[in-house]
């Protein structure tokens, strides 16, 4: 055998990514059971809570967006445009903006240039201008395969050496620590502050920068993530100021992960590229600060995850660099064609007066009702159960409590070799079939636990199995 | 300034990737300006012959795999089988494929499982079977995006430090290089022999091996490129088998790209996997092989390049090297399901009998004796220009052919700081709009010429421009 695993390379061994790891396994063969008819699980549906999948949840995409779609993926029903409106309920502006994307797009089978299709480049400027009212540059915005791939792209451009550290928020999403793992650089972690509903405390993030830059680490950069994942928080526009004029003073790159910008429940989103530009207004010095921010079709109201759509959008980068951000997105070629046109459609819906405006508001308008009521009935059977503290849900698709569990339990997970919020989180698996993810996996402060859960399922019969198997498991493990 | 081109990634820095650098952004320039309406350019149409990109050359989809895809798309049209069957010319096995997609997969906008969605597997699987008269395992098949993401995913696991070297054809496909550039790792290179017909010669790999391992280099992994890509040659079964043999010996991954399979105009293609399979079952010393071979939408008759959508089969890795497979690529979450339906659809085409077999019959047989007919006038225009030797067209979608140039020319492109077929390569592109990439770009044996040009444009005006720009050319260099 030429390939083991003391063998392949041991940064891919080294990283973590446990939001599809051996929970996320399990929940799809449960599923995978339950399809087969199979009755001898203790529960009849398996919940996938661990990651923000909506539609395979039951969210129901917006038409306009699938319409249009339809169109781009056989164009020769555009030539039956009478039949279409007429017997399917197509709408004329969902013809037109098929006919504006083929136009520009030209076939959807086709590679795009390599940092996407201009035009829908320069749809997402405008996009940026309405909402950030200052203007946008699309020869600044790179589409992606979701933001994930945007994040890694700018990882890789930014890690030059096991010595370069980035700034990355405890608890996180993930994909970070992972990606510095397979880069071998350094995650240079900074809690953000749970009493203060997960917000970020500037104290901390120095104190942790000082750290590292004391022992040597080259920190060049910082992750926020706004609204929060795993935490749901939602920053004030003085807490972004704060970290923007950090950035400034250490020289820091800033990567703003903004991709649950349209999930915000309590206040307002915002974005670090107009808080930026304000900033840069009022003084000069703010000129320089480095920023990249991304946005992705997967989260939102749109929901369209399988699509691996998304953008991001440089300022302050210097054009040498961009030229080598260019050249690493285009080795893998072009972002998916029909995810770009997807993107194009989130930044540019239909406005009021276009023909599928009512049913698209009334859609979208739906979907933020529906996660709303969701994570506010789940917020309130958190309330309920006994040494759970979990705050109001502010934002983005998760909620991220504290467990306090009993040393008995702790002694359980220990005996099965497991961390105690894994264990609690398996546990809820097997008895309830809900998937979520323990809190190790996103990084918690010493001596806490907490889980993450996606407010995604419909109904709420599934919160009442959680608080039910809650009682269950502190009963058996009350010491 | 944080970053700078001197500070950031020194490995993204070193990488190369020409086919989609500074000549396709000048073509991509012109088509702007062309659309525009500029009239200043030396010609009327620029053709992108720098990459295998069909439907932006006006290569029609397949009419079945768009129709189902349609529906993927938009559910509700499902629900008026009959509006879709009268008026717009749909297929009753159009729907049956839809609904069976659609039960299986869930919405398209959803995330799949990380290695793809499982019932696509099993048909990818079915093919293999068909295929190669061998079983196949649906468990060691990976749905990925293309199959640059996957071979960069096994190159990723394979690398685990500097001194990890891999045998790559000169000339190849750049994304080999570019990737190993990215993970620091060794490029160990091997010429093909261009006197038959860019076949692999044992000996030649052997010596590179050779020098390689005895320089310290801890070899791991062969490439073979098969049908070629930049040369379009297809191997025999005896080359085949020797490199796997070879394998064998020396304890090498084997990494089958084998994205050109159905493009293959003489003799007949044989996949790494049935001629394993042939030598396992003939002798037991071949057990142990190790190979990933890939496959792609892109690429064959469906040139559904945009969609992002491609599989790889691993045969014989080690089931903990197969768990760091499935983690790095679920850190990506998962390849864009559309793409991986459209995976669905290649594999598992309509069948004689179905109702939409005689047009995706129709359709397929006519793109291929197309590409077929485009690779001949290709080949006879180069037999008719001087110091153009190329032979004849075997399979992929591109020729490669050797050009002999004037010292003048020579001194020319010194000139202006470039190498020689480079120089040519941008002049071909200045007057005629024609882009293809220069045979430095894929390596080529020291003291020979290349470039690598994509027969994929309609009709046969534009091998008339290149035949008379190389006249021009010719004279104007001459001694």
């Amino acid at each position: 055998m030429r390939l083991t695993v003391d063998t392949i390379n041991p940064h891919v061994v080294a990283a973590k990514f446990a939001v599809r790891g051996e929970f996320a396994i399990k929940s799809e063969e449960y599923q995978a059971k339950l399809a087969r008819g199979d009755k001898d699980l203790p529960f009849d549906q398996a919940i996938s809570a661990h990651i923000g999948n909506p539609q395979q949840l039951g969210q129901k995409p917006i038409t306009f967006f699938r319409q249009v779609l339809s169109l781009l993926e056989n164009p020769q029903l555009l030539e039956k445009e009478d039949v279409m409106i007429d017997a399917l309920d197509y709408k004329p502006d969902v013809f037109s903006r098929a006919r504006f994307l083929l136009k520009n797009v030209g076939s959807v089978g086709a590679y795009s240039a390599s940092a996407g299709v201009p035009v829908i480049r320069e749809s997402v400027a405008e996009f940026l201008k309405r909402r950030d009212g200052y203007s946008a540059d699309a020869s600044k915005i790179y589409l992606s395969a979701g933001a994930s791939s945007g994040i890694t792209t700018l990882l890789n451009i930014i890690c030059a050496s096991p010595n370069t550290g980035i700034l990355i928020p405890i608890p996180q999403y993930p994909l970070y620590t992972a990606t510095l793992s397979l880069l071998n650089a350094t995650y240079v972690p900074y809690n953000l502050d749970e009493l203060k509903h997960w917000g970020t405390d500037l104290d901390t993030i120095r104190e942790s920068y000082n750290a590292a830059k004391a022992s040597g680490t080259d920190v060049r950069a910082i992750v926020v993530i706004n609204p929060g994942n795993p935490t749901g928080a939602s920053l004030s526009e003085e807490d972004v100021r704060s970290i923007l004029e950090f950035a400034a003073q250490e020289n820091l790159v800033v990567l703003a992960d903004e991709v649950y910008q349209a999930n915000v429940f309590i206040g307002k989103f915002h974005s670090f590229k107009a808080v930026l530009r304000k900033m840069q207004e009022e003084d000069p010095k703010y000129g320089g600060v480095e920023l990249a921010s991304f946005h992705s079709i997967s989260k939102g109201m749109v929901g369209e995850c399988g699509y691996r759509g998304g953008y991001f959008e440089l300022c302050g980068f210097d054009p040498d660099v961009e030229a080598n951000i260019y050249k690493f997105v285009s080795i893998m070629l072009c972002a998916p064609v029909i995810g770009q046109c997807l993107v194009e459609l989130m930044v540019n819906p239909p406005k009021q007066g276009d023909p599928s405006y009512e049913l698209y508001k009334k859609e979208s308008e739906g979907i933020f009702e529906g996660l709303k009521q969701r994570a506010v009935t789940l917020y309130k059977g958190f309330a309920e159960m006994e040494g759970v503290e979990c705050g109001e849900p502010q934002g983005s698709m998760y909620l991220f409590p504290t467990i306090k569990l009993s040393q008995k339990a702790v002694d359980a997970a220990k005996a099965e070799d497991r961390s105690p919020d894994e264990f609690y989180c398996l546990k809820l698996l097997e008895t309830t079939g809900i998937c979520v993810v323990p809190g190790a996996s996103f990084g918690q402060k010493e001596g806490t636990l907490h889980f993450r859960i996606a407010f995604l399922a419909p109904g709420v019969e599934w919160v009442g199995r959680i608080v039910k198997f809650h009682k269950d498991f502190m009963d058996k493990y009350r010491g």
